[in-house]
């Protein structure tokens, strides 16, 4: 039996680098005994649900840092931050339309606010990975759903694409909409990496940062910023008190402050020498043979916006290895802990906080793989992508379905029901359905095909993944 | 320019005594350098929402602690518990049973699943001292709402009274309603103060616990327990994958982790300790002449079922001090930092990880207090707070009323019309109406009078209390 903290230790002292979240990268950072500074609402230290104080100044000190109009610190992660700004500019009933690749936090506002959800679907990119959001697919949807509310978007993605967000924006607002941006991934953006501007500075209302992700903050630290000055500051408030605990951690608040500080007090220094360390990288690794480390220049054509060099991006597509196999390798022979696998890919997140070491380390392993590994033309994932993230029939509201009885039926016996489950694959966590959508032929053998694959398929209560719950009142079960 | 960690550490450094939460006492146990600790799902540390390996052993070594049936870990504290508690029993439009002294995530959880609810109100002590839920009272209250889903109550509450909850289970299940009981401030019951019983082994079906209130647990930190066959537990681990954040941090799980080591390793041995020192401060106490420490015979006569002497409640009724004047004595000239004053008295937390030293201090200071305090008869507080939390005429469910126009009308201006807010006095921090209540004449003389006194009145937008939110639909201003 080994113990949660024991392990962590143990990981902690080992020679395992981290090419993962979050982006403090386990760098021993100097810092007080934890139980010495975790506190409550004492005197002198303000409550976070009216703050006036200190948090307030805090807050304010990462207002601007970004030059956002306001700034919440979020202890329940970007999830508290989504849930709220959308339960702060919708009512029940009310029409949104959503990116297809939303975070399930998205999805779950969808479904507890009970919102009637239209959806923009992203560009599909090579090596399976999701592009950008095209602002005229917008434009269409607000043309088709002239009663929406608010739009929402992830941008940057998982892997580091970034949407075209003042023009979403524009269009947004022309129709009287909200814009929301899941910048989850973006918390560096124009204040680390000036290259890209963060949505703040782009037209969204409300913006969502994880500060964990790619800032050296602790895990489950995030930032809802109000970027507009169309927004009720008070619903928005009114949504956080509703979402995160009434005893926030000073512990992770006290994290927040120490992420600011550093990025105010060294973060140019640090950025500067990290880009030197990045530019470095990319160079070097541009000469591998077999293995393929993506650019912006691999995506000529598609509707991006910028993309994120921070995120590696190493593809397997004309090798011999898949992404899982890459990633065991890294993992267990190089002791190099990549960030997450997909079909034809790894991605290895880096931050201010990486070493030279690690990029070295990375380097090197990468290219005695490459010279180990056999070049092999492999099928395009693309057709199988495509019928992955095919827009689906909408029979049913997502909120509607949880009023519904339901039942398991095998996934052979399940097509021309209608889904009362999430079914997604893991990376990249796009839904292939939502509960309430009409299950096709073609979805049952996407499924089938992600198995062989072996690609992580998830959301089914079933574990195995061999049935599915289904709404009782469209159709019988045989 | 002040910065949080930087103020947390000087308080950290100084010699002000907690009696408050955190349970831990900010004694400075052995722990490591968070950072390098701090990850996120990686190979080897499962995931908090699918949890399979280490974080499985982890929670069953927690429902092993506690006898529970199942045992989840919160992150967002009991606040998450609690609306995943509610969310997993009920349905949109459902009726609910609640003690009308729950805490505001309960409200909060009415609003956002639209519950139509009704109320159970505790019994009224001396003192101000909210007391318990009336068994009788739950059942008369199922009697007129046949088709109640649920019964939510809190026990202990924050002064640490409880409910007979065995009897209050019975009744409930009879009426085929499941019982919800917010044990936040109990959790060290049956673990280690085995004269009082958990909710857990009463007949409760979900439990919640925060951690960190009365154990040795980081802030924030929780637990949600299945407590009996009848939950389905599909629903309750949905609702917490909407409610807690998809990046749980591993700092706050390693923490629950060392929690429940230190109770299993030693604590036994520290409770034996701690009751002693208790018992000998409960007696050296009794000598007080003017301050009154509150034990079990104060409440004689009332339908409490158990009191948890953790609290020491410290009455200053025969004195000349009020409960804010005692706090900040204590505070400012002793360096005693209370968790809470009401207008008659003050609370102090204790927990197996306070001092032999920190009682003495305590105990020194109320000594040299009473005998500088004057004796004198208050008026008794009784028909005020009968007053504040009288039962009032329910015009709109709260849910219905986020739909509603309002507008912002002065205190004086607004008998007859409907709330739109919540309005409170904190502590007990129970609301004397919530939206959708009829306001009266005598709700505003509370008011009034709860400003004169002292008290704080919370939950209006208006911080100064002079303007009340109120629905437009019912009545116009003048």
């Amino acid at each position: 039996m080994e113990y949660l903290d024991e392990r962590l230790e143990a990981y902690g002292n080992s020679d395992y680098y981290p090419f993962h979240m979050p982006g403090h990268k386990r760098r021993k950072l100097e810092f007080y005994n934890p139980y010495t500074i975790d506190i409550t609402e004492i005197e002198g230290f303000d409550n976070l649900h009216h703050a006036e104080e200190i948090l307030l100044e805090a807050q304010n000190r990462l207002k601007n840092l970004y030059q956002s109009r306001k700034a919440y610190y979020l202890v329940n992660g970007s999830t508290c931050g989504l849930l709220s700004a959308i339960g702060a500019v919708t009512q029940s009933g009310d029409e949104v339309i959503i990116a297809r690749n939303c975070h399930k936090a998205v999805y779950n506002a969808v479904k507890i606010f009970n919102l009637r959800v239209n959806y923009v679907f992203p560009e599909h990119l090579n090596c399976g990975i999701q592009g950008a959001i095209d602002p005229n697919k917008v434009e269409k949807a607000l043309k088709e759903h002239q009663n929406t509310k608010v739009v929402i978007i992830t941008s940057p993605t998982y892997d580091g694409i970034t949407s075209n967000i003042s023009k979403i924006a524009d269009i947004t607002h022309k129709f009287n909409c909200k814009l929301i941006i899941d910048e989850a991934h973006g918390a560096h953006f124009s204040i680390l990496n000036e290259s890209i501007t963060s949505s703040i500075h782009q037209g969204a209302d409300l913006v969502i940062q994880s500060l964990h992700k790619t800032l050296p903050s602790f895990t489950q630290t995030a930032v809802l910023h109000i970027a507009s000055d169309d927004v009720d500051v008070f619903r928005v408030e009114e949504m956080l008190g509703i979402f995160q605990t009434s005893s926030p951690s000073y512990l992770l608040m006290a994290g927040i402050e120490r992420c600011v500080k550093i990025i105010t007090e060294s973060g140019e220094e640090l950025s500067r020498q990290y880009f030197q360390k990045l530019k470095k990288f990319y160079e070097r690794a541009g000469q591998l043979k077999k293995l393929h480390i993506f650019i912006k220049d691999d995506y000529e054509g598609s509707k991006i916006y910028e993309v994120d060099c921070s995120k590696i991006i190493i593809g397997t597509g004309k090798t011999n290895l898949t992404g899982k196999q890459l990633y065991d390798i890294l993992l267990k022979k190089y002791h190099l802990q990549m960030e997450l696998c997909s079909a034809r890919y790894v991605l290895a997140m880096t931050s201010i906080m990486d070493t030279q070491e690690g990029f070295d380390r990375l380097l090197e392993a990468l290219f005695q793989i490459d010279e180990q590994s056999v070049e092999q033309e492999n099928e395009d994932l693309e057709d199988f992508i495509l019928q992955a993230y095919q827009p689906r029939k909408k029979k049913m509201e997502i909120g509607e379905t949880v009023h519904c009885e339901m039942e398991q039926v095998e996934l052979k016996d399940c097509i021309g029901r209608v889904s009362g489950e999430f079914v997604y694959l893991y990376p990249p966590g796009i839904p292939m359905i939502v509960p309430g959508e009409e299950i096709e032929e073609e979805f049952v053998d996407i499924i089938f095909k992600s198995k062989e694959e072996g690609l992580q398929v998830q959301g089914m209560r079933d574990g195995g993944c061999d049935r599915i719950w289904v709404l009782k009142e469209y159709g019988e079960t045989k």
